[in-house]
């Protein structure tokens, strides 16, 4: 990161930033959302997507399956906003609820699109699924609209523009929603209305929890300037920072956030692990070890499988993973992993001796550069060792030394696993970096 | 499960139920939300809650911390529904702007409430935690309202009851807002009005998709009795059923469910896993291997992890879970897991004959009753077998015998693994009831 310092002067040309604000209403229709059987996704997704192109949210609204009931939260939408997004209530067995509401809305008709029309009877030709006159049906929409192709789905999404107000409407399954949001609709309202550029930074943190993190980097979150905000995204010892600046040009957003990035990597230089929203630790550290061609094992007994798994996750992996041993129980860690009976008769198996001796086990018999072992009492019940139920040792093999840490995390068990399984990779990475 | 037919009668009596459907409507208040950061949670955990205890949810808001727009939004719940629910802006960091704003709603002024300083100072003396005038702000209230003692936190609920309607106003932490629902708002809520009784059951299924089941299950759930209602819950190649009934006593609404649960067993019978809410595949093999005191181990590639740590996610696994060999690369199937170096030549990595080696090894090798392998191509690339990306070997191996299928889980990755691994499950129960 090169430095730019001309914060003050950014700061006077934001303020006077003259694109207008847009507002936005997110509704999303379905009884199954009002009983409490799914969780609403959509809204979360559809929010952080406008608020990343300078939209903001004013209200997330859901509602039932009720032609009244929609009209109604359509009519409130509308007298806030700018822009309303509506998922659900397009699908083929469900009555088609929100658009023949949309039709009412707009004293509009229903008409055939013929291109919809053949783009379903491609789809299903595709699949070898016959074409039914319910299908059909789903190409019926009004007149008034802007009809728009569905690629993983048959309901079309459909956008109406009156008096530079939009109402959108997309059917309620995520990857249809999603997929309609990214091709159409996104692009069509930046078309539209001369948004504010937004531009997003993250910041991917390990090692310090949300608290202490707050506190130590409390002084320059108070001084970031008007035009950049903070918000912090806590998992299992691991923060995201994600910083967004909203103004008039690209050049000047990029600049003030990067100035205050490498204020902040100061800061915490010791527990940050990447820049990229896309990154997690595991990605991390699958880059070293393929870029250093060295090679990874693990021996996990607390953890249960739960690092290969995080470690299994990252597409390639089988380039610098070699494998594992879930060494679950006492005579596992003996047999296969050549843990010294004594050792755990002297330590007890939730010990920092026992954590090397399985680590240095594991490096050893997979002829691996770097091995992760663990060992400890994820709960709910104590075991038979001494230890409070939360303890986990962690150990690291890297290729010159072994050495283990002794952790607290408290409950419940996948909590304990979990955290764990972070605090692990967090001491990998910072030993992989070394060497 | 004894047989009771009686269906005929009860939809008469069902429908002559009387006690009067309440509507409760349920706001959360934070920016957070809006700016898509966090998703929230809290509706759909109190939206289930209300309607386990017979109290229907109208509508659900989102709103920003404001206080004309929390304002406008009670206003406007309240029009609506008999009882509002309202979480967030509540905490010592924010500026409780809701406590403000309720205070104004209710013109009611803010009173301390000893009961809740003297909770407070007992919760900060026992984590010895200075305890701050910010703190003692937490135990202002309005004076009308009952205050709600929060056992996990600091900021009290509150419970408003005027002209037979209900605002509560919780914290928006989850855990804090469960344990006051828990503990107050829902007694309080059945001891407020006559609620009709709710009764839920649910059929846990694996091994089949949901459309499939839908269409094996359509004239059995065409035919339920209006008072019992049925929701699908599908994930990763295992759904649940829940069946809810509504009525006016419980033990009409036991045998009525009952009822239809037996036929619906005889519609399904190989796919049922269990009918406890609680309940996983991974804690009936639990149950199923503690009771019969065998053994299981795994032998895991494309899987990498992930079935172990399903299975260890159970407290207590370590009685019947002895370890498991993640064997990613190949040199581990052959050094560790026994497999013949010529039989992969002959059939590759992605094949029966290995899954079933690998089965076999490991079986042998940690001396185990049952044992599962999988062997596959999770993508998003191609290996260098002739396998298609998706394709997944799985091998189980009993006292008796080995066998192993071949399936297709398509794509992405974490679909692969988790159909792959949940599918491993399926099978291994199946073999477990066998012997």
């Amino acid at each position: 990161m090169q430095i730019f310092l001309k914060g003050c002067v950014l700061i006077a040309i934001f303020s006077a930033n003259i694109v207008k604000e847009m507002q936005a209403e997110i509704i999303t229709i379905g009884d199954e959302i009002l009983i409490g059987q799914i969780l609403d996704t959509n809204s979360k997704w559809i929010a952080e997507a406008l608020n990343k192109i300078g939209v903001s949210v004013y209200q997330i609204t859901s509602v039932q399956d009720d032609r009244q009931h929609i009209l109604k939260a359509i009519k409130e939408a509308q007298s806030n906003a700018d822009i309303v997004i509506i998922t659900g209530g397009l699908g083929p067995t469900k009555d088609d609820i929100t658009k023949l509401t949309l039709a009412e809305y707009f004293q509009d008709t229903l008409v055939l699109n013929d291109e919809i029309v053949s783009h379903i009877e491609q789809m299903f030709t595709k699949i070898n699924y016959p074409f039914t006159e319910v299908n059909r049906h789903q190409a019926l929409v009004p007149s008034t609209c802007t009809a728009l192709k569905n690629e993983f789905g048959t309901a079309p999404g459909m956008w109406f523009y009156k008096n530079n107000k939009v109402v959108v409407s997309l059917p309620g399954v995520p990857f249809e929603m999603i997929g309609l949001m990214v091709q159409s609709v996104l692009p069509k309202l930046q078309a539209t209305y001369n948004l504010p550029f937004i531009l997003h930074k993250t910041i991917i943190t390990y090692g310090m929890g949300e608290s202490m993190l707050a506190e130590k980097i409390e002084d320059w979150e108070n001084n970031l300037p008007a035009f950049i905000k903070l918000a912090y995204l806590p998992s299992f010892g691991s923060v995201r920072l994600r910083l967004s600046a909203k103004g008039a040009t690209y050049e000047m957003l990029d600049i003030g956030i990067i100035s205050e990035m490498e204020k902040l990597a100061k800061l915490i230089p010791d527990i940050i692990v990447g820049f990229d929203e896309n990154e997690t630790i595991e990605s991390v550290i699958g880059q070293l070890l393929t870029e250093k061609k060295q090679t990874l094992a693990v021996a996990e007994s607390c953890t249960g499988g739960n690092i290969a798994k995080i470690i299994t996750s990252v597409p390639g992996a089988s380039n610098y993973f070699v494998g594992g041993i879930v060494a679950y129980s006492k005579i596992i860690k003996i047999n296969e992993l050549l843990v010294d009976e004594k050792l755990i008769a002297e330590n007890t198996v939730v010990s920092a001796q026992v954590a090397e001796a399985m680590a240095k086990g594991i490096q050893q018999k997979y002829h691996t550069d770097y091995a992760i072992a663990t060992t400890g009492n994820a709960g709910p019940t104590a075991d038979d060792t001494d230890k409070t139920v939360g303890t986990v040792f962690i150990a690291i093999a890297t290729p010159t030394t072994i050495f283990s840490e002794e952790f607290f995390f408290g409950k419940p068990r996948e909590k304990v696993i979990g955290r764990a399984s972070n605090k692990a990779l967090e001491l990998l990475r910072k030993e992989i970096l070394k060497n």
